[in-house]
């Protein structure tokens, strides 16, 4: 397999990631006119939805031998310690405690995602949860570089701050790594297994931002 | 509590569940006027989810102590046997194979509310999992109960006998033996995580009518 | 691999095997002269590690695709409800009750293959946990073949009833299903991990053995 | 309950414990006249325990509130980060390898231990899983303080080195730490259950001791 396993599901899933890097939400946060409230309510949501990354990671960690172990417990680590602490600070701007935060109701296609997850990483094979865990990661990458054009008139200080994370290279790194350790361990997962997972949560990824743009509640 | 955890939590949802009853969808499946492919939508859907069900049981059991243990494995085994073969009888009927209708994609809200279920069975303790199991149990048995008059002038046989499985003997005792054990063992659940997975399945149940009634797909 | 992955594992824990063939408790099982406490106490010990087994194939149908989930299911039902009965009818006869039984302390040796396995049945892929439970399944049915013979003069009816569960057809097929169930699967397996396992299980069905010859208790 | 869980479980597991302070491996240990050999074979053992360990805290994080995860999550990353690099120290200095060491089959009852403890992490509720693995760090704490005198005539440098961080600040404030969240949460868990894990684990710390002492090989 010349191509890589996490290059061709990439291609399979292009349609997908073309409608995230075009939607409105995304458009507006990089060139900076998102109205504050849409922010705040994407940042709750995803706040709920880091927490459980972290969980995720750890499910992996448990699953797996020694080399991927580790990785999945760093990256469990650097989700809930270090990154969870970028969050609380720019919660705190706009006068957020995390306390309250966490107490919010998460809206339903957040707890879709986060149950997709979830029951991925706690039953699937550690190599499958990784994949179902990518699209996340790395399409947060690739929008940020199909956009960090905007950001130099970007207005929002808030907006650039939280985007240039994704533009560091630690982030880089970071996406590499993971595409790394699933590329090297392709033989281990099924193909069809492997497709649905990887498009399921690309799905995901577009449903975030449209259910942050429209501010999604529950219909009941 | 003189009430009970499951009663408790039945009057917290009594808002949801009224909107249930009165869904179209339930409606029309009752009174027969429901059109067939939107029936056929939901068998198919429910067949999948039927499955995730059994994996639901099959997790609850091997975290339980004998009783529950056992109890949990004769309802996975009633779920994917029993209960699957009648679905197979129906599906037949109506032209399709079981092999097909697995390969039919779940839409976004099953797989939200699977996920949902597989997670919290996944992952919580066995007396919080079963409530995350139990709207779905006891809300098909109160609807067939408000709807049964109207199955007397109800042309569909297919939905008549349908239905009448949700008023048999069988099933109420299933329901009832399935909040007994949540009853019995109310002590062991944190309240506020109980009406968190209570409520949320109840508004899922909801949304699986709704879904059917639209024949929901992927917008991406 | 022209000789299957059980047949390969088969041969590579030989010498495990003939030692498990040739262990006094076997022996004397088989020929009649076993000491009656060091039955019972087998079989309280076994009855501990047959509610076991049942979680362990509980674990595995959660974590299958369909086919392997219903062959799963079905054996969790099959130990926990069809084995377990004829069991309880045992220790009937010689005076014990199942309530009694399930609270006595499981032996060492016992918590230690029990945990191994239902370890390995959590945390593992479906097909590496079946292959960790298959050596109890498939060494019961060798060992019957070896020293059938010996049965025509046991005059222990109790073990003569106990040895024939091994010697029927609905049992050598039972072997014969998980053992086809993971050939063809192998794969999806990590050789060096497939070979630990069973290396392990053939080992803790030595020591398990062992364990009831001595009659073993906790050092501390 | 005036007196805390855990000191209530130190009580009911005192014998056991007295048991492990008096081990032979753990006296010449401190004293210093513990042969090399058996201090190199409890460090392979350990440091494949300590793995487990990690994986432990990895699964009880995935399981738990925001609170209990973040402290899970951290002391896996301790465990895994932190307390193997002071170990791979260590294995340098005698001229062993991690990668050699990780390759090194555990014995039988360090399978035990940690299939045990892995079982109850994946299985049970947080707070009981908490309890199995307390055992372990409590003990070697107060094996610290206890023998602590003996380390002045220690002439061997490498097992005052090990001994000392059993008697810092921070360790004792890990403990302290563990037995608080268990002792806050003490309403959650089966008191029965909790004996079990506790008395079990106890045993097990004991039986590691044992192991290393007589150098343990598998049987068969």
């Amino acid at each position: 397999m010349a191509l890589g396993l996490t290059l061709e599901l990439r291609r399979e899933a292009d349609d997908i990631w073309k409608m995230i890097f075009e939607h409105p939400f995304v458009i507006e946060l990089y060139t900076g006119v998102l109205p504050i409230e849409k922010f705040i309510y994407y940042l709750i949501q995803d706040y709920n939805y880091l927490v459980t990354m972290a969980k995720c990671f750890s499910l992996i960690s448990a699953k797996s031998e020694y080399e991927i172990s580790r990785i999945a417990l760093e990256l469990a680590y650097l989700d809930a310690i270090t990154e969870m602490s970028n969050y609380e600070k720019i919660l705190e701007k706009i006068g957020l405690r995390l306390r309250d935060v966490l107490e919010i109701e998460p809206a339903p296609t957040n707890v879709a995602y986060m149950s997709f997850l979830l029951s991925t990483c706690a039953l699937a094979n550690p190599i499958e949860a990784l994949i179902s865990l990518l699209p996340c990661f790395w399409s947060y990458m690739e929008i940020a570089e199909k956009h960090r054009d905007k950001l130099a008139n970007n207005r929002n200080d808030l907006y650039v701050q939280w985007a240039q994370v994704y533009l560091s290279k630690e982030y880089r790194d970071l996406v590499e790594r993971l595409r790394k350790v699933i590329d090297d361990n392709s033989h281990r997962v099924d193909r069809k297994t492997a497709r649905y997972l990887f498009i399921t949560a690309s799905r995901f990824e577009y449903m975030f931002w449209d259910m942050s743009y429209k501010m999604e509640k529950w219909i009941v």
